[in-house]
C-alpha cells in the first residue's frame, strides 16, 4: 500500500488540513530506467508553500497531484544502472511512502551520516545557507551579518557559518525565547523579537556599525528595517519570502526599492541553491567537518509520521519549529 | 558681481520657481590654494532633486547654501599649483557665475573638445551610462536591454553603448514623439511610450525573449513591469528612481521584490558614477572615440542664460529635454 497526500487545493489565505488530501493506493512498479523508492525523511520547506502560489523556479503545483517535497529515502528495487536496494537516495518525490523515479532525479547519499544530516543540514538546507551566505552575500572577516528567520532551517546554519567566517552575527526571529536560544546555544552575538514590533530601532541597537550583508529569508518588515541600516556597497543575498507565503493579501513592496539600492550601491541578489550543485561536493566536506567539530550546531525538528506532514508544514508559518524540520516516515 | 541661485526652501511636492532664490553678491577672492574658476557651462540632473530629499550619497541640501550642481569652467585666477588662467575645469560648484574652489575638487579637462560635450556625454553623463550598462549590468551580446528615460541624458548614451555591444535594446520615454525620435534617430530596436498606459504589456510585446539587462533610471511602474519580464539571471542596473523624485507622495514599492528576485536569480544593484573614476580615462577615450565616429550622438539640450536655471530643471521632470539638459552660461 502507497499512502499520500495530495495536494487537494489552493489555499484561499493560509494553508489548512483541507489544503491536503489522504488517500492510499497500490504501489507502484519501476520500469526499465526506474528505480522504486521508500520514503524515509521527508523534508517541510516553506518553499512547499510558495509552490503553491504559481509558476516559480519549477512549475506551480497542481491540484489532484502527489504534493510535492524534497525526500530522502531508500532504494527498494532498482531497473536502473547504478542503484541497488538499501541504497540511499535523495530526490523530489513528495508525500508519498514509495515512488517509481526515473535514475536521473536521483541523487546517491552516502550511508555514512544519518538520515537526520542527509535530510537538512548535510543537503539542500545547508547548502542553501553555504552557497547564499558565502557565494552571493560575500563576508569578509569583521562584517555584520544580519539573518532573518534566523531560527529556522536555513537561518540557523547562516548565522554559524557567518561565525566561522569571521562576523558579527545577528538574527531576527519570533519570540524572546527563540532570540535567546540563537544567542545562548548557536553563538549569534545578538537576536531581535521581530514579533516584539519596533524592528528598525531594535536592529539598528544591536547593529551599531550598520549591516554589511542581510540574509533575506523573509521580505516583509526585516528586509524594510535592513535596507535602511545597509552599510554602502552593502549585500542582501535574496534567499526567501516567507512572510509573504502564507497570507491572503501581500504586503506592499519594499519603499526603499529602488531609492536606496541606488544611493547605498547596495547589491540585492537573488540565487536558488541548484545553480551550485556543480560545487556541491566541496560544501557538504565543509559542513560535514564543521558539524563534527561542534563549530556548527546541525538542529532537526523531527515529526513522526507521514500522517502528520499537514500540521508539521501548517507548523513551519506559525513558527513552531527550531532548525529544520522533516518528518520521519 | 557674482550672479548666484541660492536653495531657498524644500519644495512640498514639486519644484516650482520658490524653490530657489537670486541672489547677487562680490567675486570672491582665492585663497592660497585655492582657484577662481567662472561657470561656462551648467549641468543639470534629476539628481539634484534627489539631493533636496535628505542625505544621499552626499549631505543634503540645506537651505539659503547656493544651489548645487555640476559644472565645467575655465579658470580665471589661481592660487594653487598646476591650474593657470585659461584652464578648463569641471567641479560641483553649483547655480552660480563664479566660485573659489579648492584645487583638489577641481578636475583639469582637455580644452580640445566642445564644452557641450564636456558637461555631459564625455563627463557624468556618459560615465554612468558606460560603466552602469557596462560594469553592472553585464551585457552581452545577443541580450536584451531596457533602458528608462531613453530619451534622457543617460538613457540615450546607454541605448547606444548597447547597440554598440551587440544587444537587442529597447526603451521607455514619455510620448510618442520621443519613442519615434530612440527607433529612427538613435538606433533603438522598439520603445514603448509609458505615459500610455498598460505598460507590462506593452513591454512584453516588444520583448519577446524578455529582458537580460534592465538599466534603471525611474523606479516606478517601469521598474515593476521589467521585473515581471526579466529573464533568469538577469542584472537591474539601478542608476535612478527619476519617478520618485518629484512627488508629493512617493509610489508604494515594488510588490515582486524580493519574491521575484528569489525565484528568477536577479541580482539588482546599484551605482554612482564616482565609484569607476579611477578608470574615468579608459572610458572617456572610448567614448570619445565612438562620439566621432558616428556611432553615438551624443544629444545635447542647451538652454541659455543662467537666470533660466530654475525653469531648465523644472522642465527635466516635465520631459522637455532630449538627452543632456545644460545651462550655458
Amino acid at each position: 500500500m502507497n499512502r499520500q497526500w495530495l495536494y487537494a487545493k489552493p489555499p484561499a489565505g493560509k494553508i489548512g488540513k483541507d489544503t491536503f488530501q489522504w488517500t492510499e493506493t497500490a504501489i507502484p512498479q519501476p520500469r526499465a530506467g526506474e528505480v522504486l523508492v521508500r520514503t524515509r525523511m521527508l523534508s517541510l520547506d516553506p518553499a512547499n508553500r510558495a509552490w503553491m502560489m504559481g509558476k516559480t523556479y519549477r512549475d506551480a503545483l497542481e491540484p489532484g497531484q502527489v504534493m510535492s517535497g524534497f525526500v530522502i529515502g531508500e532504494v527498494v528495487e532498482s531497473k536502473a544502472p547504478g542503484f541497488a536496494p538499501g541504497d540511499i537516495v535523495e530526490g523530489d518525490w513528495g508525500w508519498q511512502d514509495y515512488a517509481a523515479m526515473p535514475a536521473r532525479k536521483l541523487t546517491k547519499r552516502t550511508a555514512d551520516a544519518p538520515l537526520e544530516m542527509l535530510i537538512g543540514p548535510l543537503s539542500v538546507t545547508g547548502l542553501t545557507a553555504y552557497f547564499g551566505l558565502l557565494e552571493v552575500g560575500q563576508p569578509k572577516p569583521g562584517d555584520t551579518v544580519l539573518v532573518s528567520a534566523a531560527a529556522g532551517a536555513v537561518g540557523s546554519m547562516v548565522g554559524q557559518i557567518a561565525k566561522i567566517a569571521g562576523c558579527r552575527v545577528v538574527g531576527t526571529a519570533g519570540g524572546q525565547d527563540k532570540c535567546d536560544w540563537l544567542v545562548r546555544e548557536l553563538g549569534f552575538d545578538a537576536a531581535v523579537d521581530y514579533k516584539a514590533g519596533g524592528v528598525f530601532r531594535a536592529l539598528r541597537a544591536v547593529c551599531p556599525d550598520g549591516i554589511d550583508v542581510y540574509f533575506d529569508n523573509t521580505g516583509g518588515p526585516v528586509l524594510d528595517a535592513a535596507l535602511g541600516l545597509m552599510n554602502l556597497k552593502g549585500r542582501i543575498a535574496c534567499c526567501g519570502n516567507v512572510s509573504q507565503y502564507d497570507v491572503e493579501k501581500p504586503a506592499p513592496g519594499p519603499m526603499a526599492v529602488p531609492g536606496l539600492i541606488v544611493t547605498k550601491r547596495i547589491r540585492m541578489e537573488g540565487f536558488i541553491v541548484m545553480d551550485f550543485y556543480d560545487r556541491r561536493a566541496e560544501a557538504e566536506a565543509r559542513l560535514a567537518r564543521w558539524i563534527a567539530e561542534g563549530r556548527i550546531k546541525a538542529m532537526v525538528d523531527i515529526v513522526d509520521g507521514l500522517e502528520r506532514a499537514p500540521e508539521a508544514l501548517i507548523g513551519l508559518f506559525e513558527g513552531t519549529n527550531r532548525g529544520k524540520r522533516a518528518v520521519r516516515v
